[in-house]
């Protein structure tokens, strides 16, 4: 059957395919399109990178997955005096700028960081009751009260038990850490197309999967189906194995599991309760949960212990900017970027003042997004490889809720819900537990598809789009849910995109290239990271640029 | 195989055997006797009351679990002016004491409860820094630093999501809640028969397991080997589906995956990182890992998200007491519960004082292992019921860390390890994340073997065996823990056990029997909820008992 599928399609399309649905037709009913690129940042998102990674090798390409064994040895050790009298101008105040400021700082280098917003941390924001922000369809503002629990973080929100560069950064300044619960078993799962629309909970997709792919397993096993592939002893173990992974019945059969819940409301005092009857398989396999988001937290990038900052996620960079100081020239606008015959040049204004910066070296962390447009003096190959990347296109909505209806209705604390609109996720917060109101993410596209288009519609579309899908799960939900904002990253200022979205074959090309400093012009950013779209990425991607450019100092 | 097997084991030993191990002869390799009843104990702990009840169904006993699809009401509403004139003595001030005393106060019942220790909450109970307590083999002390993030909760720690009545007790009293990380991928697995004794990232059996058990399912798919068992369509949707949940290569084999992490450790700059080397199946399959272990987090009881009260269990029986004031007696000691007229009477001391308690009801809490032994009128069915009762051995041992090795070198945020010993688990804190310091569970037995022995040792070897075992995870534990204490639950005054151990057939007789007042005496506790060992039960089992109290004072 592979054989065949892989004789009629091209290869990126049919490991699609085979990853998100062999019987391409069904899954593709939703897809308004499809290339490689999309598939690898659909993964990339969902799979995380690291996925994404993995697949680019199967599809020939380079591996860049950055694992959780490397032995993550703090930022770069400089010599204390190394940067003495040298000036050196940073583009951005993102956390890639910061961080290269910070370590640079250390080492007695006099920097200058350069940032257009009037807050640190770029990407890496929080938006709380009040405050108000601008993208290119309008002016939006947070209409709910302030309080410590009541926020939305727009751009990231979760932090891997893996990132040890962020978290050692968070350790070293006293960042307050909480877990983030990111798979909860009592969310749910809806597709418009499975279950005549209902949704699913997750406990129920799991253990009710589980339970048939054990069953069938199982009996392919016990009545020696697969005798050629295992030896004697392991068939009798890998029995009792997936007994456990299915929980079957002493027959072998699924007839169901606590695990999935219950379906009777039992009387008090001698209470009798029953087990839920199981979801049939064909509809199960029909809907979309196993494309991708039965598995999502089992990824690498998304298993607990996922973790966020208390109080919110620019907590992380403010913690930075602190330290940092007068070092951070705020509403300060970069226009052009020079090279000079011992340096370079950076052209930038505040409000109406010019100012001309001169440095012995720069390291821009601008989005390639918002650099392809500024005037520079980039050698033509990085002119070339820095229009050529794609940046993807998420855009999050976040509802005031004044009742927890999650939590005090559903016994959903934290974790969220798929629905196979372009809404894609719900988010239910980690923080505030308890509390009687709440800020939840009414939509988190990724920017592949379905989630694409989510960007394009006007603001009032999106919302809309965003109370509709809430309805489908939470019934009830418009009256329940208000005060919808949108922050949709390709309207973002100084932003024009979420994350670098990268081309298998751009890795041995212009993603090697920018590795490299052009003259005395140092890349860092997310798009540089091991993993695009992750703070830990930003981070280290600095350390990449402050260790070349020590070495240069050095010799 | 199953029929071989079915005709020469007893059912229950065919059951376990199917599902703790087909291979019978292996998995008992370390049981020190087996019986079905701590079989049933075992499932219970693990697998959760529920998972004990659908095997109790499988065995032909009663289902008694009690489901989240029940609608929780909130307590029984009692008329306001119920309780006039009425006098109720509650012996007891554990969960169950507590919530009866709250509710019946409410209707205007005169309550007075009775509690032998100086503080309320019974099992529910927080160790902190500095704190001395007593058991049977003596006296010992928490030897940490006072500070919030520093204590163990040596009975209950966590509640789950779908504990209504806690939780909702926990929203009215404002009694703050996080997440508890129950079940993290970064934690360990360690068998000492299996992979020479290391520990293996719970990461990588599940990744692992996931893709051998998808690999050879998709093989017998591909193959034609299930065409009598599936549809064309289910066929095609199946493999898309499995290829996902085992994270398969494009021609349907397992290669690993970046689930289950990394080996590599990448340079910096253009990192290239290298997915781990799938674990041997057969050494997968001989470890004790999908006993039950690998399937935990998806139990009904234990699946995310879990949560826990801020700053210690305590916190929840604490909030309950503030309202109840003088009504609670502590250090006092019932000594007799007596029948009279119309009535009750219960005598107790408080220091060297007696005192005669007349009242027209009583609410007996206390634990069956602690009934048994007072002096009482009860029925003689009663009696034989309270003697009849088992209770499990359960043993906590906790450690201060001065440094949290478990974050900072190893990337775990709560979450716990399990170890083929009967040390069983080590949990790590939820709370205090990022701090320097932490006390983690260095043990944690549920009083089916193996953990059935520890309380039998002398303290001095508790401790030593959890160390021992906690250096078999963490090269360097020894070095890195002190400050042992142990609560080996047996061993605790006015516990005498962790909680009731029922037996299947015991449903329809003891515990039917004990649902009902016997005359004017009323049971309530832990054992009488539909889950024996949660606080759940506890306040479901407050609730049931007031509801036929005040049914029968309105008639
Ligand atoms: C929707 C979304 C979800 C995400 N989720 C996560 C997550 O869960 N976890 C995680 O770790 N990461 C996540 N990320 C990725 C993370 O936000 C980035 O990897 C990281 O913040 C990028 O940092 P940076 O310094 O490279 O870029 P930026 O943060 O973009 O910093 C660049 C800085 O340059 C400034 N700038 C732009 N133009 C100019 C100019 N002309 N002059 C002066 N300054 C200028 C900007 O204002 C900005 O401050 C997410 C991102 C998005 C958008
Ligand atoms: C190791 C362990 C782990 C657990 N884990 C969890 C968990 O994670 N989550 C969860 O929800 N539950 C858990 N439980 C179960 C939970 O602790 C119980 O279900 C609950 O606390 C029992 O409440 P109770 O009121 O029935 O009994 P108790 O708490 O035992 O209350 C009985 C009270 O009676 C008092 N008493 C005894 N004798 C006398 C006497 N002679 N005179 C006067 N008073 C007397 C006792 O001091 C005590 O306060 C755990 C229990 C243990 C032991």
């Amino acid at each position: 059957m592979l054989a065949t599928l892989g004789r009629c399609l091209p290869p990126g399309l049919m490991l699609y395919c085979y990853l998100l649905g062999a019987a391409g037709a069904y899954v593709m009913k939703q897809a308004h399109g499809f290339t490689r690129r999309s598939f690898l940042a659909r993964i990339a998102r969902t799979g995380g990178a690291a996925a994404a990674f993995a697949a680019l090798d199967a599809l020939g390409g380079a591996s860049l997955a950055w694992g959780e064994d490397r032995v993550y040895r703090g930022p770069p050790a400089l010599p204390g005096g190394l940067g003495k009298g040298k000036r050196v101008t940073i583009l951005g105040a993102g956390v890639a700028g910061l961080t290269a400021a910070f370590e640079l700082g250390k080492a007695g280098f006099a920097c200058t960081v350069l940032e257009a917003r009037h807050r640190p941390g770029g990407r890496s924001w929080t938006i709380r009751g009040g405050d108000r922000f601008e993208q290119a369809d309008g002016v939006q503002q947070a209409r709910w009260p302030k309080a410590a629990h009541l926020y939305l973080n727009p751009g990231p929100a979760r932090i891997s038990h893996h990132h040890r560069a962020v978290l050692g950064y968070c350790r070293e300044f006293g960042v307050p850490l909480e877990i983030m619960m990111n798979d909860n078993r009592a969310a749910w799962l809806q597709d418009d197309q499975a279950f005549g629309g209902k949704p699913v909970q997750a406990r129920q997709v799991l253990g009710d999967s589980h339970g048939y792919f054990g069953e069938l397993l199982g009996k392919a096993v016990a009545t020696g189906r697969l005798d050629q592939e295992l030896s004697g002893e392991d068939r009798e173990r890998l029995l009792a194995a997936i007994a456990t992974f299915g929980d079957l019945q002493r027959d072998g059969r699924y007839t169901g599991t606590p695990r999935s819940g219950y379906s009777a409301t039992p009387a008090p005092g001698l209470p009798h309760g029953t087990v839920r009857a199981p979801l049939p398989l064909s509809e199960l396999l029909r809907a979309d949960f196993w494309q991708f988001k039965a598995a999502f937290g089992e990824d690498f990038d998304q298993a607990g212990t996922m973790l966020q900052p208390v109080g919110g996620m620019d907590r992380f960079p403010a913690a930075f900017a602190r330290r940092l100081g007068h070092a951070i020239r705020y509403d300060t606008l970069v226009d052009e970027i020079r090279k000079t015959a011992n340096g370079a040049r950076v052209v930038c204004h505040h409000g109406g003042a010019r100012s001309v910066i001169d440095s012995d070296y720069v390291i821009c962390t601008l989005p390639l997004s918002v650099l392809r447009d500024i005037p520079n003096d980039f050698a033509p190959a990085y002119r070339e490889a820095i229009a050529e990347v794609e940046y993807a296109r998420s855009a999050k909505t976040a509802f005031y809720a004044p009742r927890r209806f999650w939590e005090q209705d559903e016994g959903i604390y934290g974790g969220l819900s798929w629905t196979s609109r372009d809404v894609t996720q719900i988010l239910y917060p980690s923080h505030g537990i308890g509390q009687a109101d709440g800020v939840l993410v009414g939509s988190y596209c990724f920017g592949a598809f379905p989630g694409d288009d989510m960007g394009q519609y006007p603001l009032a579309e999106r919302i809309e789009k965003a109370l509709a899908a809430g309805e489908a799960i939470h019934p009830g939900y418009r009256t329940m849910v208000r005060g919808g904002v949108n922050i949709a990253w390709p309207k973002v200022p100084h932003s024009l995109g979420s994350w670098a979205e990268w081309k298998p074959e751009q890795f041995d090309t212009v993603y090697r290239l920018l590795q490299q400093p052009d003259g005395v012009m140092y890349f860092a950013g997310e798009y540089l990271g091991y993993l695009s779209s992750w703070q830990e990425g930003a981070v280290l991607s600095a350390h990449h640029a402050i260790e070349q450019l020590a070495a240069r100092v050095r010799a």
